[in-house]
């Protein structure tokens, strides 16, 4: 054995030019490629910055795309500097947002980005529990928050109301209706949830920071946060009886991973990576968003979405205090990205937005019943369910891309279970769809619409029929949420000089209006969150 | 919202330092590093195929270091060449063999590693479904296949023998003690395991490619293969009732992935990635290597190790067909390698050997049960496993690092369950350890001692606090392994003119042997393979 024999050299050989030739071996005939643009480090950072604020969400942090397409140099360097600039100032029929035209790059801005994508993506740098611990901080430790409900409070109708653009979140107080407070949040917060009690309220940055409001102070006050990633998007708690309000977990764009926190101090106690085979083809992707999680009632788990692997993970918590984690990996569809329960919170119903579908994952069979084809980019939020007069209990999303809302039928007993019983046009492409189980109206906005984007679009359920009405508002109206009784709906008027219009639900007449708020986004009523009431 | 407001704009800012500087900030103040070193594409390569053969297995694909420290040239280069020649050429007391003492490597070959690693390693390629579906082959379609055994040929107790340097694999009749057929397998075959029914026996070669061999036909034959990966260690097969022989399973070095086959193709079906994070420190990882798999009796699932996190995989395979899979993640300990059943198959036993220390898994409760220190780098195969008269069930390693067996109580019930019962002194550092419930001999082989190689230890199970009897061969002896019916013991004699020496188990006497093998290493007699008698 002093020297290898001839055949395990040969084998070694093959080895070796497996190891370093394959992706070569692989790679078809390139066509001639645009000269790779030279930036300053300024205009880099510039163009770093507008790629996170503006493309990333659709493209991906590595360029390679997710909702939107491919935009790697072997891809952008086959256009043109202006060719490229011309997509980025007047959008595209595809979906790509005119950024010039609609006023968010200047001329200056779009022609950077043009360079700037057929440069190679910076890897961004992980971010494992050294970092999220370094940015872990409890502000009221556990033994200093209030061991009862405030007094003469009717908390479990407070709201919280994500102002995106100044970075904070407004708790207004139900019955009412004034601002308690303001607390600083992470950047452009995209959800808020509600512990299972209720009494904690978590916001997630897209900047990854995630933070913990106690609802029960007085005012309600900022008690932890911890900055989770460079990039995310959602965030839960444990809702299973015996876990109530034991664990929080945030889902990372980047790094792509998920991480369990403490339920009471946000303490980060454990880090998963997403990073895996898409489910179809079978390729190793490198970036596999957590685009949406949801808890289950009936299971101490969470219901947790890869975007780019189209992979629905259960991940089972109630072994974490052993140190065991199960994840049950569902094959679903790509580009997934938000969903909700059905009413009976076995069903969890997501859209594959880049695939006009909507995957149903049974949580008890632990599968996919089933991928529908809806609309043009379905984006349900968390959806809304109610009961057809004619087909029993529904679910239903809206669609970014056509004026759509597309009904469900969640009665696994019903023949028709699992396809598309109904449809309503909708003036404008939308975002939110919203109703309550004590509510006869399903409300829709149109804000994707340039030209009703003013226009709150509310159906009758048991007139289904029948044209909605219209109400029309001064200014952009995005996302709907009902008060805790389910006799009010909440709208936000988005604008920097932004309000929320508050409709009594039977006249659908205003009945309050509070005002000063910047850019009033989502809005979370404490009781409905943390019963998932959609 | 024309435009983005101030507090926008800083969130923004603070977002792009973010994502482009946390590695650097994170970054000590690097000491001096020794020039990078040039090599010519000749000389790259050569050190590319010296690495894959000698120092991936421990540094692993990347340099990170795993058994092996880091050899990143962030470390590499704070050494002169001379001083990692020197390493190289003659060792260490850490662990590192002297390749050039020993005649592994030429002077010039130590010369041309040191510089190798001075250099960034080349990132190898991935390697998914399409790279596997190219590199799949039936070579035998399952309709022609035979449909019963062999007549008149006692095939379960046919034996599977790797020639490891040859690249095939020899079937021996073991009642005949025949030569039956000699099988082109992958490089460097790792281990052997057979189909639960016996009847399909697989091989996992170094460079990732799966065989498949049908001991029905006669003489046995190839039936399928294919390359799963760019390295790999492990296979096993799908072993609960209602899935016996439905499926296989590889796990890769490289990339650091499973890969689930369908059992009488092997035609890949999926690929679950294991990048992901250290179980104690919660780092990212970019290369969690599969180190060994068990197939479970008692349950749809098998058994993983994935060895840089230190995390024990159960994965449940039972509802694939409707494109699931389950994954529990069980926290253990880092650089886990081999492992087995403890007697009544519900304990898996590992070694996390460059941590001194064997994991123990309840795959019931389905968690870790403890991490018990025994010696350095303990190294037990798959184990053995056996009645002591004192402390009753025992599981056994040897270690790599130093002449010791330790025994470890398995039987929950005693008070020193989970405990080193037991010790033996072995006369040198060892690489296997074996026993039958028939036998009341363990053999242990001292294949790692230079001065004992070619002794074998044979202990009295039922006298263990007498001296061991010693057996001497002519050559360097390795890996044993029983009959059927337990009455006698194969054992290798490891040499480009190898054999095999057929002891009887009671005597101790050489009843035959089996000549003209090449480097004769791991053997599988076929009913203890699939029963995982050990």
């Amino acid at each position: 054995m002093k020297k290898k024999n001839l055949l395990s050299v040969l084998a070694g050989a093959v080895m070796a030019v497996g190891m370093a030739g394959v992706a070569m071996a692989n790679a078809p005939a390139a066509p001639a490629l645009q000269p790779e643009p030279t930036l300053t480090k300024e205009e880099f950072q510039k163009g770093q910055q507008i790629y996170f604020d503006r493309c990333s969400g659709c493209h991906g942090a590595l360029h390679k795309g997710a909702t939107g397409p491919d935009i790697t140099p072997a891809k952008t360097r086959l256009k043109t500097l202006d060719a490229l600039d011309k997509i980025l100032f007047n959008g595209t029929d595809g979906g790509m947002p005119g950024w010039g035209k609609s006023g968010f790059m200047t001329k200056d801005e779009t022609a950077l980005m043009a360079k700037y994508v057929q440069i190679e993506a910076p890897m961004p740098p992980e971010w494992g529990m050294k970092e999220m611990k370094s940015s872990w901080k409890v502000h009221v430790p556990v033994d200093k928050r209030p061991t009862e409900p405030p007094k003469g409070k009717n908390w479990q109708n407070y709201f919280g109301v994500v102002e995106r653009d100044k970075g904070q979140i407004a708790i207004i107080d139900g019955d009412t209706k004034k601002v308690l407070v303001t607390i600083p949040s992470g950047f452009a917060t995209h959800i808020l949830r509600t512990s299972m009690s209720g009494r904690y309220m978590f916001a997630i940055g897209r900047d990854g920071k995630a933070t913990m409001m106690d609802l029960w102070a007085d005012p309600p006050n900022l008690v932890a946060e911890v900055r989770t990633g460079l990039d995310a998007r959602s965030i839960d708690t444990s809702k299973y009886k015996g876990f109530e309000d034991k664990y929080a977990v945030v889902g990372d764009y980047w790094p792509p991973h998920y991480v369990i926190l403490k339920g009471d101090t946000l303490e980060p106690l454990k880090i998963v990576g997403t990073r895996g085979y898409t489910y179809d083809t079978n390729e190793y992707h490198p970036e596999p968003r957590v685009a949406s999680i949801v808890a289950s009632h009936h299971a101490p788990e969470w219901v947790l979405t890869l975007k780019e692997t189209g992979v629905v993970l259960l991940v089972d918590y109630s072994k974490l205090n052993v140190g065991t984690v199960t994840e049950t990996k569902i094959n679903a569809e790509r580009f997934l990205h938000d969903g909700g329960w059905d009413a009976s919170k076995r069903y969890f119903m997501v859209a594959a937005n880049a695939r006009d579908t909507i995957s149903v994952i049974d949580t008890v069979d632990r599968k996919l019943v089933k991928n529908i084809k809806t609309g043009t980019k379905p984006h349900p939020g968390r959806g809304a369910n109610w009961v057809d007069p004619e087909f029993g209990p529904v679910w239903a999303t809206v669609h970014l891309g056509e004026g759509l809302v597309s009904m469900i039928s969640t009665d696994p007993k019903n023949p028709k279970a699992w396809t598309v019983v109904r449809e309503w046009k909708l003036g404008g492409n939308s975002l939110f769809v919203k109703t309550h189980p004590k509510s006869k109206n399903v409300y829709c906005d149109n804000t994707i619409n340039p030209n009703k984007s003013n226009v709150l679009t509310v159906f009758n359920i048991d007139k289904p029929t029948e044209a909605p009405r219209e109400i029309t508002f001064a200014k952009k109206v995005v996302h709907m949420e009902y008060d805790k009784d389910g006799g009010e709906v909440w709208v936000s008027l988005w604008d920097k000089e932004g309000e929320i219009v508050i409709l009594d639900d039977k006249t659908l007449k205003e009945k309050a209006r509070i005002t000063g708020l910047n850019t009033p986004t989502g809005k979370f009523n404490v009781y409905n969150t943390q019963m998932d009431i959609y």
